[in-house]
C-alpha cells in the first residue's frame, strides 16, 4: 500500500506500541460502553435492555481471498456480518470485540489498513470496539468478532415464531454477492495469466459492491416500526435463501412456499449470470453473502408491505406437514435444499 | 482416540447435524442467560449488574501444540484463560461465546473431544456456552472465545487504581506453567528420535498441570470479601510478572519493588528447572500462562493478607519516578522489562 515508505515490522513496535497504534482514536459512542480497550476486560451497564450478542469467525482462504479482498473492505465486512446477526433480531448494535491472528508476514501498515475498515464500520453503525486480541498465526489471517446489542423485550424477534398465513418478506435484493464474487474469481484468474491486463469490472459495480462491501440493514427495524408492524420471525440472509429458509421454518416448525418469479434479483446480478450461463436463481437460493433479512409478518399487513419498494414479499408461511417448497414459474414444487453446502462454512449458533 | 471405530468425517453430517452434536447437551445455568444458541444471537439481561467482556484468540503452532497437548485439556484451557481475566476485574464469569476454525483432517470425533473440554469448564466454572462458530480453516486450529461476566459498580477492579504504598501481592506460585511446557517440549523432542521411549514425567505431575490443564482464581474474589478487602488493582498473570507488573504501573501511573526472595515459586518448578539449569525466576518473571492474580491493596491490609497461605506479598508499589524495579537478593535493583516478548504472541487489549 505504502510504495515510498518501507512496511514496519511488528517485532519493531513492542507491546504496548502495537495495541496504541490500534486504539488510540478510539471515541467511546454509547452510553451503556462505560470502559473499553485497557484493561482485563471492558465494562458495560444495560439495566433496562435485553442484550444481544452473537460471534463469526473468517479464515483466509476459506471466507476471503487476499489476492483481491483489500484489507480495508476485510475489516469493514468483518464487523458488518456480525451486526447483520443483531439486526436479525430487530436489535440495535453497541460493542464489538476484534480478535485477529496474523502471520509474520503482515506489516503495521497491513494492519491499520485492516482497522481503519474496522473503524470505518464502528463509525457507521454507531458501534464501539471495546477489546479484542492481536496474535500470531503460522499461516493466514483470521478475524473472529463478537458484536453485542440491545433491544426492548417486546422488540426482540427470534427465527421461531412464525405462523402458518404468514407472509414470508425479504429486504433488498438477492444473488449480488454471490455474482460479485465469481466476477472477482474470473478476473483473478486472468491476472494470473496475464497480470498486464486490466480487470473488467465495468458495468459491474453494484455487484462487487455486494461482495466487497457489504452492509446490514440497520434500516429495517425503523422502517417496519414506522409502518407498525413488528415480524413474527427474522434471520439475516448469510448462507443463501435457501438454507436461511429451512432454518427458519425448522425453528418456527412450519413449512413455506416461496415463488421463483416472485425473489428479488438486480439486473446487474441477471445480466452476469447470463453471461457467465448460470442460473441466477442459484446465486439468489445458495449463493450467500447477501447481508438482506428474511422476515415473516402477519397476512394482515400485506396491503402495507406490498407498498414498499424495499421489501419484497415472496411466498407465505404453511403447515410443517407441507414441507419447505420452492414454486417455480412453472408451477413445479421443488423441495427446498441447502445445496452444495459445506458443513464448515458456516456453522453459526 | 477411537481405535475400533473409524473416525466420523464432518462433512457426512449436514449442518444441523453437527451443531446439535456440539450444544445438544447444553443447560443453561445462569438466571441472566435469558436465551443460548439456536438463533441470529443469544439473549441477555442484566438488569442490575455490570457487565463485563473479554477475549481470545488461541492458534496452533503458538498457543499450543497438539503434538503432546490433548484436545480436551485444550478446549479447557481456553475456556479458563479467558474466565481469569473476568476474575481479574473481580467479577464473577457467566457466558461464553465459542468460535472454532478447524482443517479438513479433524474428525467429529475429535471436535467432540475439544468441546467436551470445554463444556467441562463451563460446568466447572458456572458458565453457559450461549453461541458460537465452528468453520473450515486452511491450516490449523484456532479458537476464539468471547466471556462475559457480572459485577456489583463497587466491587469492580481495574488495572489503575494501583496507590503508592500500596502492597503487592500475587496468589499461588509462579513459572509452574512454563517449566510444565519445556518439560513437554523436551518429552516432544525425545518422542520425535524414539517414538517407543516412554515420557518422562513422574514427580512433575503439578508443573504438567499448570500447563495442560490450568485453573483460573475464582476464590480469590470470595476469600478477600471474607477477609473484608477490596484490592485497589488488580491483572491476571497470563504473560509473566513482569509484563502484567508492567500493565498495572502503567494503568495506574505508579512504580513498584518487587523482591526477588519473595516471588512464589513451587519446589518442582525450581526442581525441574534446576535439571535444566535455568533459573526459576526466569520462569516466574517472563514464562507466562500461570493464570494467577497480581493484585494490589492497602498498606494497612499487611497483618490480615500476611497471614494467608495462598497470597503472597512480593513488594510494594512507589512513585512513578521511581520505576518499576525487581530488587533482587543481593539488593540490586534491576528495571523489569517484558524480556522477550513477542508482539503477537498475547496482545490482548
Amino acid at each position: 500500500m505504502q510504495e515510498t515508505k518501507k512496511p514496519t515490522l511488528l517485532s519493531e513496535l513492542g507491546e504496548f506500541g502495537l495495541i496504541n497504534r490500534l486504539t488510540e482514536k478510539i471515541k467511546l459512542k454509547n452510553t451503556s460502553t462505560l470502559k473499553g480497550v485497557g484493561d482485563d476486560a471492558a465494562v458495560l451497564y444495560y439495566p433496562e435492555k435485553k442484550i444481544v450478542v452473537t460471534t463469526d469467525l473468517l479464515t483466509e482462504g476459506i471466507h476471503f481471498n487476499l489476492m483481491y479482498v483489500p484489507l480495508k473492505h476485510l475489516g469493514y465486512k468483518a464487523v458488518v456480518v456480525n451486526l447483520s446477526d443483531v439486526y436479525a433480531m430487530n436489535a440495535t448494535p453497541r460493542q464489538i470485540t476484534v480478535s485477529i491472528a496474523i502471520s509474520s508476514k503482515f506489516s503495521l501498515e497491513a494492519v491499520e489498513e485492516l482497522y481503519s475498515g474496522i473503524h470505518l464500520a464502528c463509525e457507521k453503525y454507531g458501534v464501539d470496539l471495546i477489546g479484542g486480541d492481536t496474535t500470531s498465526s503460522l499461516t493466514g489471517l483470521t478475524i473472529s468478532i463478537t458484536a453485542i446489542g440491545e433491544a426492548n423485550e417486546n422488540e426482540l424477534v427470534y427465527r421461531s415464531g412464525a405462523q402458518v398465513n404468514d407472509l414470508l418478506c425479504v429486504s433488498g435484493d438477492l444473488g449480488g454477492a454471490y455474482m460479485g464474487l465469481q466476477l472477482l474469481e474470473r478476473e483473478n484468474q486472468v491476472f494470473k495469466v496475464n497480470p498486464n491486463q486490466k480487470p473488467q469490472f465495468e458495468g459491474y459495480d453494484y455487484i462487487l459492491e455486494r461482495q466487497l462491501k457489504p452492509e446490514a440493514r440497520a434500516d429495517i427495524k425503523a422502517l417496519l416500526k414506522t409502518l407498525n408492524i413488528k415480524p413474527t420471525a427474522m434471520i439475516d440472509i448469510s448462507d443463501g435463501l435457501s438454507s436461511e429458509a429451512l432454518h427458519l421454518c425448522n425453528a418456527s416448525k412450519v413449512g413455506c412456499s416461496i415463488y421463483e418469479e416472485k425473489i428479488p434479483l438486480d439486473k446487474q446480478t441477471k445480466d452476469f449470470a447470463e453471461e457467465l450461463n448460470i442460473n441466477p436463481l442459484v446465486a439468489a437460493l445458495n449463493g450467500g453473502e447477501d447481508y438482506e433479512l428474511l422476515f415473516t409478518v402477519p397476512l394482515a399487513s400485506f396491503d402495507v408491505i406490498k407498498k414498499e419498494f424495499d421489501i419484497t414479499i415472496i411466498g407465505h408461511i404453511t403447515a410443517e406437514s407441507e414441507g419447505t417448497n420452492l414454486i417455480t414459474s412453472g408451477g413445479s414444487v421443488i423441495p427446498l435444499q441447502a445445496q452444495g453446502w459445506n458443513p464448515l462454512m458456516n456453522s453459526e449458533y
